[in-house]
């Protein structure tokens, strides 16, 4: 099973390149997909990654500029191409439902599948998602336009059952859920037996913060404090602090200042200005406050 | 200068492949750039094709299935980022207009320029525009929703001056465009010039025809007698002609039959299903009807 895997769909920003895409990734939880903002051409980065259409059915849009969700109705409509019938759900800032809507009255004949759009505020870090496996937190971001980041947090999963002990016990099969679930068993005499001695505790859980598109705000490190992988949009180089600022986006050495002071595990940035030819250099400049970084890039797959 | 050059951006069906980007193509007239149907990922492959942004003031859309137009907004909102300040026209069947409203009215404080949507009715051919180069003319065609494809008719340009009896007669510069346009010349003396020894006959003028999606529809071919380059789309190859006839969409014969019917000098079949993997195929088909075919493909370019 596939679990906290990040597939980066596009790591550019609005201005279109022939390097990279406009943003759009997908996280995979347990062999589900999760898409996090769907920039133009989205669907067709997603197909050339071989990704299952039917293990999709939440996509998060940060904000509403058209470089993060301008692939949606593209998306939307091939799956109903592709007769789809499961629920989709995207969730977004206020406003997305409203663009939408012409689009989907216009195919709603037609429409094999039924679409559901989640607003969410922006102001404060809000639970919008939450299912057996996972949680999906907002991180509230300050850009032009009112955005969010996405903090995914894996639950905890079940115990491991440690064979040796189950068959040594004659435990039944129908017992075996409960244990995994932390209970104990008794033997048919009463005895006992302390589920620390049936099972190993459960996988360690895994946190991924996605942060685009935002201006320098350490307000957000509370909020994504140690996990494991985070995404941080570095759309400037440091010499270019003041546009960054203008433009409320970050550079290389904030987006790493973030993760040195959040003390995550690892940071990627992206997000990349069309300006720069040389994302090394941007590399760099990170590294050189939080070593452990690395450059999205399209179909390149990160493990958090 | 170029000239009726067709550039392919996109000659695909709606379902995505690998292969193939939905419909979109750039017919240069004279240097000034037509798009015709505007796909996701139209902005992309123009960028991809060096394609002067500035030289674009004309978008033509077909009909309104998605894969028709969904590169619109990406396209519309990157002309802002760069400051466009010219004008641009949309030349589309009803409704477009009111499924872009609401994301023009989001981007609208930001907006650089301006946009005008210029709603035509699909049921007979209409001139929908003219400058002093060209006439653009719909051709009403039959698919699942209002569709129309485009004639693209050159207008003679002027006579070409023949130089040295320019020089002969010392006419001097001020009269030369009244001769291109066909004034004859009087000299001092009161003897008349006439305009057939100072000139030659205007360049032959070019006729483009593009005709995606229709069902096989022979009432076209009057409109499209002689073309000099017809794009007529064959979704489906012959033996799929069932199906074709379902959804409202033609075979490679069917395409070639009005090629043949119509006379045009040169049939380019495109719109191709994801179901073929060998479009040589559906060539071999084309040109079993009509020898002068060829396949679309990404970034190719035709000569009308």
């Amino acid at each position: 099973m596939e679990n906290f895997k990040l597939t980066i769909l596009g790591c550019g920003s609005a201005k279109p390149t022939l390097k990279h895409f406009p943003s759009s990734q997908v996280l995979n939880v347990r062999d589900k997909l999760f898409m996090i903002d769907c920039g133009e051409g989205a669907q067709l980065q997603y197909c050339r990654n071989r990704l299952p259409f039917n293990r999709l059915n939440h996509i998060f849009i940060s904000h509403l500029h058209g470089d993060h969700w301008f692939g949606l109705p593209g998306l939307i409509s091939t799956f109903n191409l592709l007769g789809r019938t499961a629920e989709l759900h995207v969730h977004s800032p206020h406003g997305l439902e409203q663009m939408m809507k012409p689009i989907m009255d216009y195919c709603n004949n037609d429409m094999t599948y039924q679409v559901y759009f989640h607003e969410f505020d922006t102001h404060e870090s809000t639970m919008i998602f939450e299912d057996r496996t996972l949680t999906v937190t907002t991180i509230p971001l300050t850009h032009r336009l009112p955005t969010c980041g996405f903090l995914f947090k894996e639950k905890e999963g079940l115990r491991h059952i440690i064979r040796e002990m189950i068959d040594f016990y004659h435990i039944p099969l129908a017992y075996i859920n409960n244990i995994k679930a932390g209970a104990d068993f008794v033997l048919p005499n009463g005895e006992v037996i302390a589920n620390e001695r049936l099972t190993t505790p459960p996988s360690p859980t895994h946190r991924y913060a996605y942060c685009s598109d935002t201006i320098y705000k350490p307000e957000i490190v509370e909020l994504i404090r140690g996990v494991d992988l985070l995404y941080h949009e570095a759309t400037y180089a440091a010499d270019d602090e003041v546009k960054a600022q203008k433009h409320f986006h970050s550079t290389t050495l904030q987006a790493a200042q973030i993760a040195k002071d959040a003390q995550v595990k690892q940071l990627v940035i992206g997000h990349f200005s069309a300006r720069y030819t040389d994302e090394d250099k941007l590399l760099n400049e990170a590294k050189s406050v939080f070593s452990n970084t690395l450059l999205a890039d399209e179909n390149c797959l990160f493990k958090a």
